[in-house]
């Protein structure tokens, strides 16, 4: 908690190699079994977008998963589509050893404190009990049958109604929880990026780990405002499988309950690797 | 319905023009109040990509609206992301007069005919009676008092309880009708893109048209099957309201009723014109 290379800030510094090229640094630690994590890639490619950009937040960044990338030095190539006074638009490119990994685009502004209006029903926080209540990554490890190191960085709690970190899947894919930044500081925009792919698949709560992965084909985030410090709550839902896809919804809540953040995937389900 | 120059295919012409490059010429009749549509943008930005990509279907298109495009000549530029053998990742930039006004991003593979399954009750289609038993746009063009040239290529049928239509919001901002290319043509695609932003606004059933104009910023729209011929059922609710953004999230199911695609939009609320 106490080391400094380990901090989410840390792992998404920049340096700046000519007109809109920057060089990151993926830092071990922000992967998940090597390759470095949606969440943490969807907050640095943004990060490199910010860096180019006048305006200070991201309001909707949506990414491409083009090939996995590696841990280790990578190219960022941003470019504006739209410089505006009140919104900016770009596009970035993250390539490693010559192969483009994650391509996105990025609309920037800046976000206020007052908290976004819910105008549905279901985007009012559900009922999970308090963190310390509820299941922490361990269970998840003995679910998973190791450690996870990004769980190290990257705090999660599971409600404790979660089957699959029990052996019994629910049947229903959803997961619910609260995430935090294990280096203590408060959320921003970039950690409701992160937070956005914060959670293992939540088609793991409808089956176990009949499928072993579920890599990410595009992932888009609207960021609603400036979340509280403290926990966030999540929830994220599988609502449609479509041959080998599926989607994921995800809905992210500060700790005043509300909404800061609304994130879709389209994932491939993979089975898992023959052992 | 006969015109041939009105069908939807016809407009979304495209003619090469070097690598990567291909002209289109947006017709009158695609348009709002003399400025394109946003759904027939996003199938001709996904219709540029296709030429370009070795996969028949869009699986996932992700356009940001950077600035109001014009009927006419535009020039697209598509580049490859990724060449896979089962998806394939294109961008493209739409440029009219040296300005560019869409960039977008697309996915593409095969779809099958085998219908997507819900896994949430929230993508059952929800009733709504027959299209013939609908409201149709002359009670949309009566609310808005003008004609609207669009209602001629696509053609909008809505619940009949919707209040906007009747002088009456509901305060609830959600639509729910169906929606079929007056050309005749069964969908395909290229219809759920244009589909996936074919009706007006949810937020005008919060509070009639308190808001002139709610222009896109951002749109997103996975597809997950290919639709039977008929009419498509559409439902689209705004489900947040973060500062002067909206979401707008939007289901589209087939005349089977499988869900077949799902969008999602970040716009802009802007207050009406001065009159």
């Amino acid at each position: 908690m106490a080391d400094p290379a380990a901090s989410f800030e840390s792992a998404l510094a920049l340096q700046p190699a000519g007109d809109g090229h920057l060089v990151a640094d993926i830092p071990l630690g922000w992967d998940v079994r090597g390759n470095p994590h949606g969440g943490y890639l969807l907050a640095l490619v943004a990060r490199a977008m910010g860096r180019v950009v006048a305006q200070p937040h991201p309001l909707s960044v949506s990414a491409s998963y083009l090939a996995p990338p590696r841990m280790g030095p990578a190219d960022l190539f941003v470019e504006i589509a739209r410089a505006g006074r009140r919104q900016s638009t770009a596009s970035v490119r993250l390539v490693q050893d010559g192969i483009e990994r994650v391509r996105a685009d990025g609309t920037f502004g800046e976000l206020g404190r007052e908290p976004a209006s819910p105008l549905a029903d279901d985007v009012v926080p559900p009922p999970v009990p308090p963190p310390e209540l509820c299941l922490d990554t361990a269970a998840l490890e003995t679910a998973e049958g190791e450690e996870i190191r990004l769980h190290r960085r990257l705090l999660l709690r599971f409600h404790p109604d979660t089957g699959w970190l029990r052996g019994a899947p629910s049947g229903v894919p959803a997961l619910h929880g609260w995430m935090a930044l294990a280096d203590g500081t408060a959320p921003d925009p970039a950690a409701l990026l992160l937070f956005s792919d914060g959670f293992p698949p939540s088609m793991f709560e409808a089956a176990g780990r009949v499928f072993g992965h579920v890599p990410t084909v595009q992932l888009t985030t609207h960021v609603f405002g400036l979340p509280a410090p403290g926990w966030v709550q999540g929830r994220f839902r599988t609502r449609v499988r479509g041959g080998s896809f599926v989607d994921e919804d995800g809905e992210l809540w500060d700790a005043r309950g509300q909404l800061v953040a609304t994130t879709r995937q389209l994932a491939l389900l993979r089975p898992p690797a023959p052992s």
